[in-house]
């Protein structure tokens, strides 16, 4: 058809159909700083309620969150992170150091997150072909 | 006010605001890729033409991407990543590698990577401040 376009397929754009978008990437934040609850989610997030429902939907459904029944009598819900779900919070935690790295105006943090080791996290993006050379931007070209 | 929520303030949020959308790190991926002109940009991510025009302005104003001028009669300018945009392409990297890990039905990738280390890229999350540790979602915890 004229005009038809055919965008590049990858498993970025195939991500962000998912996760790609403010509110999913903040419940997620919230599900990795231990609230489970909608209430508490919607709050801390901001989200519109209907919007956060959609949202949470989406994301049990792409197998990211999954529902947990706590309360059988009213019956009630919370929202726990998968294993896949877990592993999004590196890259959350990538984008937050960023963010206070390179955005002008960005919040300093409330929440401090300490890696294993015990200290304050402190990310970096390596290659593990390579046994741990450090990848910036620089570092990444089209083969 | 009453039903007024205060919204966890967050650079995560902060960084959503400019980036956290799909067409957004699209954009990045393909100046990344070193896809520069618009209407290549247009075809590659399949942005609607008026949307793109806006989230290159946004973008641009953010300080994430520059617009160059490459040709003046008639007027034209091609988009290049900043530095703060270049550090984008690393995470962009992970969120490939976990759509393809995780997401059922992520397609392969057309596009291969290579580190500066001469192989295929294959990021991993490590912590700067114990000398490299690796940094899984189950390593972090809120202070």
């Amino acid at each position: 058809m004229a005009g038809m376009t055919s965008p590049r397929s990858c498993a970025i754009a195939h991500a962000l159909d998912i996760v790609g978008e403010r509110w999913s990437l903040l419940i997620v934040r919230e599900l990795g700083y231990g609230v489970h609850r909608f209430n508490e989610i919607q709050a801390n997030t901001g989200a519109p309620r209907d919007v956060l429902t959609r949202r949470l939907a989406r994301l049990v459904e792409a197998g990211v969150i999954e529902r947990r029944r706590y309360s059988q009598r009213p019956e009630r819900f919370e929202y726990h992170l998968t294993s896949a779900g877990e592993e999004l919070r590196p890259i959350l935690f990538l984008l937050n150091q960023w963010s206070e790295q390179w955005l002008d105006g960005a919040p300093v943090g409330e929440t401090t997150l300490l890696h294993s080791c015990g200290n304050v996290a402190a990310a970096e993006v390596v290659c593990s072909a390579c046994g741990g050379g450090r990848i910036t931007g620089a570092d990444l070209r089209v083969a």
